[in-house]
This record gives structure tokens, C-alpha cells and sequence, in this order.
């Protein structure tokens, strides 16, 4: 049993509490594997922390501590896809050193190359903290249902989005006005863009992707829409139809008649029946369901974020690489990753909910009515709420199924009608 | 990279599809590592099987498989604590055979004898199987968790319970109807003692609290009771009061006042709320909720039986073992894993859910609410349903919190009341 020499770059959240517990020392740590915390790196060293880290080495620039003769693996939890974390990364299978991270934006950009670079050094590479926290979702995929081919993942993978959408239902109150809160009680960063745009569950995708399917789309290649436009009343209305309101990630794979793999894959907001498990998923929790050949549909809940569940992430590659457990980082060899493999647009079909604010005046559900004959998608149903005050009214329609292309075509006419004031909420209908 | 050769004894459901697997080859097998069957045991030679192993070594006598030169691991897929299973995975280890097995009695009983023997030999030992079908739960409270303290499990462990539960609901159907149409289906077996009576979920709460804890409860000591006294009323009173009944194993672990660690655990059917996670798991489906120091409340679902699952486990300790990894069975030393360890009575105080059937004669209830008062246990409300026919009346009593042996004291002298008919029913409320 050798000792293993750790030394970590951040010491945000995550960081302090990796160190902290590596400190502290925990139960598997006594009884089977020896490591050490020998190096730290940080932006302030003496700042006041929850662990007192005087005693560890202390690096200036990470980058030299990639490079430290001490040091056997390397923790990145600086964060960011580009600029020092991702130097930090290569220059330390570089150099090496054996690397893991929570680096999701790094990951989903530059997973494969690292692996490569990995795999060519005989190095440990993990990043188990990268996707939903504490949730070990990796292992899961990759180790638990490793002879299974899995055909579709399913994710809300942002806690911060769904905490909001689902405290706007549970406080009756605004998009804005929850945000607000969420940033003051800080489960929503100041500038939340990654998190309600969905860039933060789109690297999530892609990185899930990469473990099931082998297949890495990049991230321009995906359809990415987040949560800004949905009202409260969006979330009322789909409360009185029965359904929920998530940020999904969702990809599946599967084989076109000439027998090419076709991945599909998004970020979007869903309306999900609460009869489905993803619908009861509430505030900052994390959920994945899977879809595989063999064990069926798994799905896994937890916490996506926060200090501690993510160190569990981190402790836990820490111990695997500890344990001599050899890994191919994304389950297969890095050489077998397809990078930015080409997503499609949904050929599926779904029935969809569309909300239009409209002004009120006869014959606008006529003209309406007729886009949707033109293009061929038949209504199910239609609420419509009239304000007097200000002479507009809400239409809320559902369609029966149709292809996401058609009804894109159908909105662009849409918008283009006389008396359709706001570009239309439109959201696909889990099934 | 050597070529692994293995040995499956029992070619039932399970068997076959491992056998087909193999045979057939998934897509790890092919890139990764190389392993191959090369020995079938089973009852029947000729039996017509979902894949041809005619061309693979047959063995009449597992044993001597167990002895043969030419194989590196035994799958053992015959089942039962004692007799032929026991002997054989016994025989294995002492032949420096590695061992895979699906057996939870098995593990149940002697899963730390086996880990000892596995150890002392350095063989690969695992087991994932045992519990939960395809839900890898044992990885990932051995790896995923790894790090964390768990205080908590809660399981919903068998499928078949679950299902009658779920259909008793569903169809509106009485127990043994409903049981009857799921031997039909092949959902129950010919004789479900095993099931319906808790003691299979026993088994597997024994395996949990042995991952979770290093702590093995004996299946003698542990509280255990079936489904068989629910009748449709008790559900259906339960839907009214917002809950479901689900038969749970749970086991939970914390230090008494000196410091001592003491051990909670048993398998009975429980009220949960509608709010909770596991009350939405329906049918065969499985779920285990882990509550863990760092990760927090982790809950995992999916398919707890059937062939193709519990294959896609036994495969994935197959891969495990070829990809060398390093496995403390129970992920911990066996010498560290406490046998036969004391379970305590709950200490924790629910509310109580109770049905009794009465003779509908006045004073019956004023005696009842005496014997609560007397024993200190206070009523939150009571439901009453009268049937004129034969003059009786079902009563439905929910409590407020009270300790289980308080309430088990109060029923002892409920039943000896005069005028009530049968046994109450008794179920905790799960909080």
C-alpha cells in the first residue's frame, strides 16, 4: 500500500471540503489506502477556511504544482473551459500526474483529449463530480451497466433551474422574483446565464452522452433553450393539464434504416405527466433515468450541487484511483470517442404546449386555426383567457403529435400574424 | 490482457441469459477484455435453452467444475442458503476459483465466511446480483458512496410484494386474488412464502446493512413481517388518508448515549405519504433511498428481477473481475464486518396506522380509547364503517407518535377485548 500524493488547484466550496476531509480522514481511508493532502492551490492563501491548510504546501500558480515532483494526482476544481484550468489539466498529464476534476465546461469540450493524453501516459483521469454531484452517475453508467447498450438518457441536471421552476409553482410567484431569492439564499449564481440558459445541463449532456454512447456532440451542435420565457401562468396552466414543467437534458441514440447511429440530443425545457418519476423531482435536486438493453429503465436522484455531495464525487475517484482500479474514463478507450459527432433533430413526434399572447379581437383563433391546417397538426385542445383591461388575451394551445421541424415551420408563420404580440412559448410533451 | 474462463452453474432464467450474453458478446467484451465461457452446470443437459451451450464443457456435478483446471470463475446461479449452492461457492473459493453469485440467501447467511475465505486467497468475490436485479446498488454504496457515513436504508426490495401492493390498488382486487394472477403471470412463484412474507427482502436488507454498515444482522434476529393480512380496505382507507403501503426493508445505524452503535432494522409494510419518493414506486419495480453523510439522500430505481437484469449484474461483476479491479467484498476488510450483530427495537416514535374488526355493539370504542389512554398513546382520528349484515364494524384508528413496544403492549391487551374479532392490523407510518 503505497501513499498517494494529492494535491488540489481551488479551494472554493468543493476544494475546501475535499481538503477538509482528506484531513480530517474518513473510514475507508483508515482501514485500506493511504493518501495524502501535500499541496494546495489557491487565488488567496490566507484566506479564513473551514480547514486550516497552513501546514500544506502552498502554490502560487497551480501550473508549478502540476509540475511538482510531490505530487501523484492532480485535483482541479478551478472550473472554466479555457484559461488556467484547462492549462492546468494537460500540463498535468503532461507532467504525469494523474488528474481529477469537477470541470463539466472542460469536460464537454476537451473530455476526449485529456482522455487520449491519459490513457497514452498510463494515467488515472476522472471527473465522477462532473455530472449531477453527488449522484455516481459515471460509475453508474459506465462500470454498473457497463454490458448494457444504452439507448436514451433522460437528466435534469441544474438544480438551480429546477429549484426555480419548481418554487415558482410552490410560491406562486415570477420567474424574476424567484430568481432573485434563489441568488440571495445562493442555490443562483450572480450572473446566473449557465444555469437557467441551459449551458450548465448541456455539458452535463454531452459528458452523459460520451459515457452511454460514446458519441460527444459539441456544444453548438446542440438545441439548447432555457427557462426565461416560462411564466407563471405556463406553469399553472400545465398544472391544470396534468403536467409538470422541467429542464430536461436528453439524448438518444439510434440506428436509421441504413443502419447509421443517429444521436439526438437537447436542453430544453418539457412538459412531463406527473405519472412519470422526473416530474416529482423538486427543487435542487438532480435526477437521471436511463434507458439500457438489459437492466431497463434506471433511475438515480439526489443532490446535483454543493460542497459536501460534490467532494463525495471527488473522494470517491480519489479512492478508486487509490485502489488501483483501472479506467477507461469514459468506458471505452479514448480512441473510440466520437468528437463532435453530429447531432439530428428529433424525428420523433410529440404533442406539444404552446402558450400566445395575443390581442383580442374575432377572428384571431381563426387565423391561427388555419396555420395550424395549413401545416397539418390537428389541436387537442384550447384555453383561452381573456384581459379586459388591456383588450389582449392567452391563448394556451395543445397540439396532437407532430415533428418539431413542422411545428417550427408553423411558428415562424405564426409570428408573422396579425395580432400575435409576443413570439410564442412552445414546449414538447414528454412521453 | 489474459483470457478470463468461466464456469456458470445454474442455467435457469438468470443462467441462460448470462450463458447468451457471453456467447453472443457485448460491446465491452469485444474492445476491452477477453473472457470466455468455457463451463455450464445445470440440471438438464438437453433442455431447449435461448442459447446453444452445446459446445461448452458440460459438468453434471458443479463441484467438479468448482475443481477444474480450466476455469477462473464460478458464477454460481442455483440459489438456496444451504445444500448444493452453498457447497459449491464454498468449494470454489477453496479451489482458488474466484466467485460471482447471485445468491442473497447465501450472502445472507455466509457472505462474511466467503469474504474471509476470498480474501485469505486473494480471489475476486462479488455479488451484485443479490440485491436489487439490474440496480447496481452494491457498487455504488461500495464505490459511489464510498466516502460517506450511512445512517439510513430504505428498500423497496421485492418486486413481487410490490406488485401485488401496487395491483391490489390498481384492479381494486383482494390479496389472494391478486396473488393468484401473478403466479399466473410469473410474477409470484408457486409457493410465495418467500416473498410475500418479507423474508426474501430480509436477505437483501442483511446485504445493504453489510455494504452500509459492515453490520450483518441474523435473519432470526431480524423484525419481519408480510404482506399477507392487507387486505383491499387497508389500502383503500390508506389512498383516503394520502398514503400507500409499501413492504420496506430498512435498516438504520446510530451511537446511543455511551457511544455505542446500535443497529435498527427489519422488513414490514409501512404507510408512506405521497410526498415521499418510494411511495411512487409501483409494480416490480425496485428502489433503494441511501441517506449518506456527504451525498445526503441518494435514491436509485429499476427492474429488481428478471432474467435480463440480474444478468446485466452478474456481467458487470464479470467485467469488474476482468478488469482487475481490486474489491473489498463488502467494501471493507472481511474481518471488519460484524456477524450476527443485535438489532434493536426502534427507538424512534411514528405515528401508527390501525384497522381492527369489531362486533358493532356500543361501548367497544369507549373500551379501545381506555386501553390508549392507559398506555398513554394519543388518537388522531378514527374512521368507522359499520356493516348492518352481519353486525360487525371495521375500525380505522391513525395515532399519533408512539413507541413501537408501547403500541405492541397496547395491542396485546386490545386483542383480548371483548368483541374484537381478529388480529388488528398494524403498520408504521413512515416519516
Amino acid at each position: 500500500m503505497s501513499l498517494l500524493k494529492i494535491g488540489i488547484a481551488g479551494l472554493g466550496n468543493v476544494g475546501e471540503e475535499v481538503a477538509y476531509q482528506l484531513i480530517k480522514g474518513f473510514r475507508v481511508q483508515k482501514n485500506l489506502f493511504k493518501f495524502e493532502l501535500v499541496a494546495v492551490s489557491a487565488k488567496s492563501k490566507k484566506k479564513k477556511r473551514k480547514v486550516d491548510v497552513s501546514g500544506i504546501r502552498f502554490f502560487d500558480d497551480p501550473l508549478e504544482m502540476a509540475s511538482s515532483q510531490d505530487v501523484d494526482v492532480i485535483v482541479e476544481l478551478i472550473g472554466g473551459d479555457e484559461g488556467i484550468a484547462k492549462k492546468l489539466c494537460f500540463s498535468a498529464l503532461q507532467n504525469n500526474k494523474s488528474l481529477i476534476t469537477a470541470n463539466k465546461a472542460l469536460i464537454a469540450k476537451y473530455g476526449k483529449e485529456l482522455a487520449e493524453l491519459a490513457e497514452k501516459n498510463n494515467l488515472f483521469f476522472s471527473f465522477e463530480a462532473s455530472v449531477a454531484g453527488g449522484i455516481p452517475i459515471l460509475k453508474l453508467i459506465r462500470e454498473g451497466l457497463i454490458v448494457n447498450d444504452i439507448t436514451k438518457l433522460t437528466g435534469i441536471l441544474n438544480g438551480t433551474a429546477n429549484y426555480i421552476l419548481s418554487e415558482m409553482e410552490e410560491a406562486e410567484k415570477g420567474f424574476e422574483e424567484v430568481l432573485t431569492d434563489a441568488q440571495n439564499k445562493g442555490y443562483a449564481e450572480a450572473n446566473p446565464a449557465f444555469d437557467i440558459d441551459g449551458i450548465d445541463a448541456a455539458h452535463k449532456t454531452i459528458i452523459l452522452s460520451a459515457l452511454a454512447y460514446g458519441k460527444m456532440p459539441s456544444l453548438e451542435n446542440l438545441s439548447i433553450q432555457g427557462i426565461r420565457d416560462i411564466t407563471l401562468n405556463d406553469i399553472k396552466y400545465c398544472n391544470e393539464l396534468g403536467f409538470k414543467i422541467k429542464l430536461l437534458g436528453n439524448s438518444s441514440i439510434s440506428k436509421n434504416i441504413n443502419g447509421v447511429e443517429e444521436l439526438f440530443c437537447s436542453v430544453k425545457p418539457w412538459l412531463i405527466g406527473k405519472n412519470y418519476g422526473l416530474s416529482n423531482v423538486s427543487g435542487v435536486i438532480n435526477a437521471v433515468q436511463i434507458e439500457s438493453s438489459l437492466a431497463g429503465s434506471v433511475m438515480i436522484t439526489g443532490a446535483g450541487a454543493g460542497g459536501e455531495p460534490t467532494a463525495s464525487a471527488v473522494l470517491a475517484d480519489i479512492v478508486d484511483f487509490a485502489n488501483g482500479t483501472k479506467l477507461f474514463s469514459f468506458g471505452r478507450k479514448a480512441y473510440d470517442i466520437k468528437n463532435n459527432f453530429q447531432t439530428m433533430p428529433y424525428k420523433e413526434k410529440f404533442k406539444f404546449y404552446l402558450r400566445l399572447n395575443v390581442v383580442d379581437k374575432s377572428g384571431i383563433l381563426a387565423d391561427l386555426t388555419t396555420v395550424f391546417k395549413d401545416y397539418n397538426i390537428s389541436i387537442e385542445s384550447v384555453i383561452q383567457k381573456s384581459n379586459k383591461k388591456d383588450k389582449t388575451a392567452e391563448l394556451v394551445i395543445i397540439t396532437h403529435k407532430a415533428s418539431n421541424t413542422v411545428l417550427d415551420d408553423a411558428l415562424r408563420s405564426i409570428i408573422k400574424l396579425d395580432g400575435v404580440i409576443t413570439k410564442p412559448v412552445c414546449l414538447n410533451i414528454y412521453s
